[in-house]
């Protein structure tokens, strides 16, 4: 079932909002080998009109009569994130090759589920962490894995939402900051620490974008501290309201130098002019990683057809996952917690 | 004739060399709305190879009667410079909407004859200045439009090709340095000083890589100063050889302040080491200028679609031709040029 | 007695070692209005050995004595870290105006003894944290001022010293990472979030350069996170051996846009390589913070002539050491730690 | 005579004027081993107001008798450009050490006359070439020295006035583009290119900034190209109208990799606001190049003190002087220029 045959892979988008249109735009146009077959969404024309811009014919509400079309070989999952884990696991039952938006999952017991369905079914599950195919963050990976700045000690990743934040406190799901927006930086940090578990998280987050929401538990800053086996120290770091653009940027300091990778910069145009030197930021995640957008969906289609596992998948998700968590209790508690009970403990 | 009906616009590319595979692969996969339909390559197995490669059943060692195939809607001429104008004229004859990797012409004589036969069969023509669709200059001509930069009184434009420089002198045509590298910064002066037309040019040039070739007339390093119509001063400088990498650089200077263009830098990670900071650089044009590639072709295909002209195109060519020929002449004369006496003489 | 009268302010270096040599080279040679009189070290030769090469008269390896001198009006305390509180209420009991390398003091006890005893006597009391007379700081403090980040949500600080780490762990005091590295970064949080007092501390630290003296209780990484009245979430970071040179840069992250301050360049020049683009970077503390070095002294005697409060004095040092204490006591518990607690409890 | 004595070096500052009175204050202030004894300045109270600043008890209107006084050691030339040889000469027969101002001369003979009278006295002779010590150009010829880039063939130099241009055209010498603000470039130019000799030089030149005031001869923006023995080609740029702030840029490429010198930035502070990345620029050549202020000084006091020849002087002047005179000439010729044809002629 996961031998891709001779022919482009012929894709499903599931999810038609913003990143959902982002993700078929880039399937359909900008992938060697894939094709985008189809597109559904519940909301009534949301589909269609994507459809029509991007010259594809199966339109449907249905998401889960689109996933099971025998004239599919992969879904690329981005509708509501609380949906995620139960369209893997129906994308794999009908034995689809599956990129799914992060959070793959927001409870270990479904991380667990998604991990097994995809495995049972023998398909490629593959997570949007994108920023593992960001150029930069690759190369940092590469300087890394090729040893030249040494054993890893202290580390950094950051995300920043483009402002002014424009979002709903109220329908605002809990502890999104960590399992929809630093979840990127836990699985940033472990990617450029290769090898070394999490073992110890300690985070502090607040509500100072919307302070008037603090009450109702939103928050909309955080900062994360994780030790990991080894020794090494990361910070994650997330504010959902940065007026300057789409921020995204990360640091990894060794016993033999440093790297750093992430530039908000969205060209390498300088203007010089009466009030200083300039550049100029990129304003949205699809315009600023782009390329990785691009390669994540590349690789994806490459492990399809060369039947390989995806480069970052379900376990990378639940490892992700299981810091998200400690994060989440350690704002609870106001204590740092052992990722070893978050394990025991499993769910939420 | 050049009203492109439904689907996709079919290419054949002309040239299966370097640059040749590098926009074959690019037609292929990266422009939506392109389909590369053949490849032709009078090399034995140049053509096969790439079109292997990419999923090309057409091929042939006959360019001529490719170009004339009922299947194909456009062409993309990536053969020797010398024959670019033939070409044209040929693929123009045949009504194929036509890409010429530039120069399209060395002298003005078959600069009129690409655009004239190009006008009168109401094709596209589009010629090779990449350097206009990377995403730096692209936004620093658009600060010029913007008139944030005033009017522009000082500008610089250089192309350093990688080395160590492993070229054979004897094989260079004479001037290549001018009719086929400085090329493209004579285009480039011209996009990023709008509406200014060049007026006198001086140059000078020298066998500094390869010493031993300058007897034999072979010149691997000029400076050309333009001045153009309104006074604004230009430079413009090419070395063979840049150890570094390939190094494509422009800045602009005006009555409101200044503009630069362009970095060596292939991502944006930095490493900190025993040594100091570092950047790696491109080593490659169709590494750095990737993006600027892939837009090129995008707008080509674009403009067949819509039935437009081409973004840049003969007369774009025939006046960064021109101030080569003058900057040619400069050199023979060792005196400034004015573009006027050019344009008087016509041919070289 | 704090009255400065006309003529140079006349100084007395204690300590000449390493930074002790350079505080007393640039109060003799770079500070205008200043005259270094004498220099006191107890190590025998080594005041010599600097009055030589700056051309002061008066030496001493009694320290007591020479602060005494009635011919001095200021001293520049650059002993043990230790003995700095003893030395301030010596010094301050002389009549003799201050300036204490940091930290100006261990316990709390001792820094409220050093701050009672300069009120008491009239005297300016500077600490040495020179990072806020370092230009790109300066300008982040301005910035933050003048609104154009709006309210500080996000900071970041770090020091690193450079490496190899060539100290030995046995002779390195106990939570010295806290109490001399961090106490800047603590410093530099509270200067680029003004008005906003720290109120809670977490921090995790570690031995990765020498993990064979973890035992021993040495630490040489350390992160640690704080969070700010008002809600601002900071991070300060150390190592002890960065092996590209001396690194000092800090963060702020607001409501309205961001500052990064801080640069490991040791000047503007950019060399280009067959390996890439590099820059060199500063090794020492006293090259790269040269001009904070000169800048802090600058305002020390300012202070003194004008008969003002120094920029930075006894209270701010108060605060960084609550900070460090706090830090301290969270590695201890590995819990968070509430800066009440520390400030109720007093000692340690 | 030429011996210094010990004691510190009594510096008499000939000219109060903007650039006079910042080099007074250096020399006064900033400088080891200086004192400034003296300040003349014909225009009355100018003298005065500086030294009630800086403390200096001796002042004049009159100049000549002022660099004559026995207490004086040397005298910084910074007097109208047109009078800098005629005093060179008298202090240089007053036996007193000289630091001048560029233009040292705007004639080969005035140039030669100054070199011949410091040679005769036996003084130092210094020219105000402070590009040579800012730290990144100095940085940059110490790599061309330590070959990092091989054997320059391409350099590039700029100056760029802060503006809005402020002057009087009509005020403005003729030629003061070349004879004073290139000047720096082309002594920079030389510096970079260590051990090469200019041979033929080719200026464009126009009134871009006051095009009102062109037929009086005014010339305000210039590109000047020279050509070098063993090949190098150089290029120079000059505007007096960048309204960013004040730009000192230089370049050179060699066989094995490129240097880049000089930046417009006035600190390490990066603001990241809604308009994007910003960096402030300095305003004034005494902001930007303070530290090469502080160190051409500091370079002249230490050759008085050693007995040893200028850094930089009176030949390199005159080097720098026939790339002007031929660069004008090239101007009113409109053809490129030899210097031994200057060398020949002489004179102006």
């Amino acid at each position: 079932m996961a031998v891709h045959t001779p022919g482009p892979v012929r894709v499903a988008a599931l999810g038609a909002g913003r990143i959902g249109a982002n993700h078929a735009e880039i399937v359909a146009r900008r992938v060697p080998g894939a094709e985008l077959r189809a597109i559904a969404d519940p909301v009534p024309g949301a589909a269609e009109r994507l459809a029509d811009e991007l010259g594809v014919d199966v339109v449907s509400t249905d998401i889960s009569a689109t996933l099971r079309r025998d004239d599919i070989d992969a879904v690329v999952i981005a509708a509501p994130a609380r949906s995620h884990t139960d369209l893997v696991v129906e994308a794999a039952e009908a034995g689809k090759n599956i990129f799914v938006e992060k959070p793959m999952a927001v409870t270990l017991q479904d991380a667990d589920r998604a991990i097994a369905a995809a495995e049972s079914a023998g398909v490629v599950l593959q997570v949007g962490f994108n920023r593992r195919f960001a150029p930069g963050f690759a190369a940092a990976r590469a300087a890394v894995d090729q040893g030249r700045i040494g054993t890893p000690q202290l580390l950094r990743s950051l995300t920043r939402d483009p402002g002014p934040f424009g979002g709903d406190p109220d329908r605002t799901p809990p502890w999104t900051i960590f399992l929809e927006t630093l979840i990127h930086d836990f699985d940033t940090l472990c990617f450029l620490n290769p090898g070394a578990a999490p073992i110890r998280v300690h985070a502090m987050a607040d509500a100072l974008i919307r302070p008037d929401a603090r009450n109702s538990g939103f928050l909309d800053t955080a900062v994360v501290t994780i030790a990991f086996e080894g020794g090494a120290l990361a910070t994650a770091e997330a504010s959902f309201s940065a007026l300057y653009g789409y921020d995204v940027r990360g640091e990894v300091f060794g016993s033999a130098g440093m790297i750093t990778a992430g530039s908000a910069a969205s060209t390498d145009m300088v203007l010089y002019a009466a009030d200083g030197m300039s550049v100029d930021t990129a304003r949205r995640d699809t315009d600023l990683l782009r390329s990785a957008y691009i390669g994540e969906f590349t690789s994806f289609v490459d492990a399809i057809r060369s039947n390989t596992a995806a480069v970052v998948g379900g376990h990378d998700a639940r490892v992700a996952l299981s810091i998200a968590l400690a994060a989440i209790r350690s704002v609870e508690t106001g204590a740092p917690v052992d990722l070893a009970d978050i394990d025991v403990v499993g769910a939420r």
